[in-house]
């Protein structure tokens, strides 16, 4: 088997229905293109508690430095209502110039693209001047609990170290080579239940209502903006994701109210001095007398909802010009280095080593009919092909 | 039997269990207390579609005016946990001078203790010189379908008129004389949807966030104050009584939240007049472009929850001076002319006649081990029976 062609790579992986957590085939099949071209493939299953196990994979061609990582994610997001496809979500059926499969672009393309570049660079140079691994996991879609961050720790245990990674995310919003991500947002959650004293809508002197209490701390929550932005960053922002009483009486002031909160945040702050600003701006509202004239603060508790996810925002020329010259040689554009967007499992590969993130065309992630133009796989194969030789320095070889 | 005494009169009520809907044999034992005292007595039982049927009563004793309505239920709310009662909700034990029971207090006390303040007046004065009718419902605790509009109706319709009304529903804060209910607050609840855009939390220029909405538009309802109350009413005061989105994905800004509130409103508004300044404060919110620059109002509907109740002031000077000299008379003290509180059917009545209400001290209503004091009883039927005696100038006879 070739694995040079990204087409011909990506409909093996997305006829494999590899739904997180289910490996579906699509681990075995990265194996087997891996394999015969010299990496060392070691399969690992990842546990926790309470959590479904999920297999993960990481290759490795090469003993010395300097060492290229590659990571993504083999597992997709439920088909959804597969009845909706124009063509079946693990067909892999080519319409119209696109290839139609869940996976297609988030991002078991990026993955056949880099598996089909690395062996063309093999092809035409041989082995590598240094090492190249694939970080793959089957817990991205899903809680992640078991997936990057494990094996990364896994590897390091055993040794590995790399110099920088590419993660193959797609990252364009309209066009391929539109945006290199180069680093991302931090991203906390957290929860408050507010607690009033019940009464009748008829006696509110009586009462104390909660509803009052987490408007005043939500809207506190979200205004006035954390800050304007910084060089790299588009501002911090914070979202009451929810709000909820559950009271069904019109004439009882209820006893509770809670609230939902996640804050994007850029690098003015860490995750510890933004979840500080937002209990100073909790407690501040909460004791604002103009809402409560004669009365004590509203009545709190918050929860932080799960570890936060650090800012980061990568500074390596090597990495980012090698990426950059490539796309600009392959079609022409200047890519845009961004930091926008959602967090990704890059926010764990930056405490090993500088991260980029690059892949295909975003439009169609995790909708029906996800699908990616057939000649984006080339041009993509070509631009990650044209991204490895510079970096290892082998582009005159 | 005889019904001169208020205790026997509660005792035989309490055993009857008429929780809403039931009539729990308690419109019969009225029947037969006040059919030998004179009185016509019609049971009527009122309909709905979708509503169980309810039981009333009317009685009229004289054909003549004027003519006085004491007015109330035999009604009362679910004992709830009835391993808690001290005594049993149904057993009209009397323990520490005083007899616990559902409806001790809310209100069978008040009919027990008229009940025999009507029979001392026919056994010292005779026939009153004027009509005396009870309007009593057994549909004031559930949702009022089926009781004291529709009774009043049927009564009017067949040509009744009266003069003045009693309602004898627990009025009192703390001891017995210390306020009659002479007016109430008008009630008006709606609730609000606002509709947002789904989107993620990270791409929050993507989406419409409909918290950002509803807490702008619940804050408007809420604040500034409607008014700073009338010489005869308290401040009108609107309650957000719940607020509820359901989301349940941190990273995920939703696409609807709804909110309801209630507001009591004094006599500076009709119903009407607070709907229009309700929908004005809402429009103005939402169009609000502190709230959201550049962006379109927020897209809400409003529902009004039921047909509102109307504020009501009686200044009837023979009617409320008749009661309150009745309680100065008895206990010394001049009861408080009040107009706080919730609604009462007395915002039904007040159409038909000038309407007042003074009963029993409400402390314990809707409480587990509800119950009266048994020297309250002899007290309140007294302050009743001069009440009649003065109301229809029999006081000297």
């Amino acid at each position: 088997m070739t694995v040079t062609d990204p087409v011909q790579n990506l409909a093996t992986l997305i006829r494999c229905p590899s739904v997180t957590p289910a490996e579906g085939g699509a681990l075995a099949a990265l194996e087997a293109m891996l394999a015969p071209l010299g990496f060392a493939v070691t399969r690992v299953v990842m546990s926790e508690p309470g959590t479904p196990d999920v297999e993960n994979l990481y290759a490795r061609i090469g003993t010395e430095g300097p060492h290229l990582m590659f990571a993504g994610h083999t597992d997709v997001v439920p088909a959804g209502d597969e009845e909706a496809w124009t063509h079946g979500p693990f067909s892999a059926e080519i319409a119209g110039g696109e290839m139609y499969g869940r996976g297609a672009v988030d991002m078991k393309g990026g993955i056949a693209c880099f598996v089909a570049a690395v062996a063309r660079h093999i092809e035409s140079h041989g082995a590598p001047g240094g090492s190249i691994s694939f970080l793959i996991t089957g817990d991205e879609e899903g809680p992640s609990i078991n997936g990057t961050e494990k094996l990364l720790q896994w590897a390091a245990e055993r040794g590995e170290r790399w110099d920088a990674c590419l993660v193959g995310e797609p990252t364009n919003p309209e066009r391929l080579g539109d945006m290199i991500k180069i680093g991302r947002r931090g991203s906390v959650s957290g929860a408050i239940t507010v607690h009033g004293v019940q009464g009748h809508a008829a006696y509110p002197h009586l009462a104390d209502s909660p509803v009052r209490g987490v408007i005043a701390l939500a809207a506190a929550l979200m205004d006035p903006p954390f800050d304007a932005g910084t060089a790299d960053f588009q501002p911090s922002n914070l979202e009451v994701t929810t709000i909820d009483v559950g009271n069904r009486a019109v004439n009882v002031i209820p006893s509770k109210a809670t609230a939902s909160f996640n804050i994007r945040f850029n690098d003015t702050w860490t995750a510890e001095t933004v979840q500080d600003e937002i209990v100073r701006r909790l407690d501040e509202a909460a004791a604002d007398q103009r809402l409560r004239p004669g009365r004590a603060p509203v009545r709190y508790e918050l929860k932080w909802a799960e570890r936060p996810s650090h800012v980061f925002l990568t500074r390596d020329d090597r990495l980012i010009a090698s990426l950059s010259t490539a796309i600009e040689t392959a079609i022409g554009r200047v890519p845009k280095l961004s930091t926008t967007g959602g967090t990704s499992d890059a926010r764990y590969i930056k405490d090993y080593c500088p991260v980029v993130e690059f892949g295909l065309v975003g439009q169609t992630m995790h909708m029906v009919d996800e699908r990616v133009a057939v000649a984006d796989l080339e041009t993509l194969t070509k631009i990650y092909q044209t991204f490895i030789s510079r970096w290892f320095g082998d582009a005159g070889a």
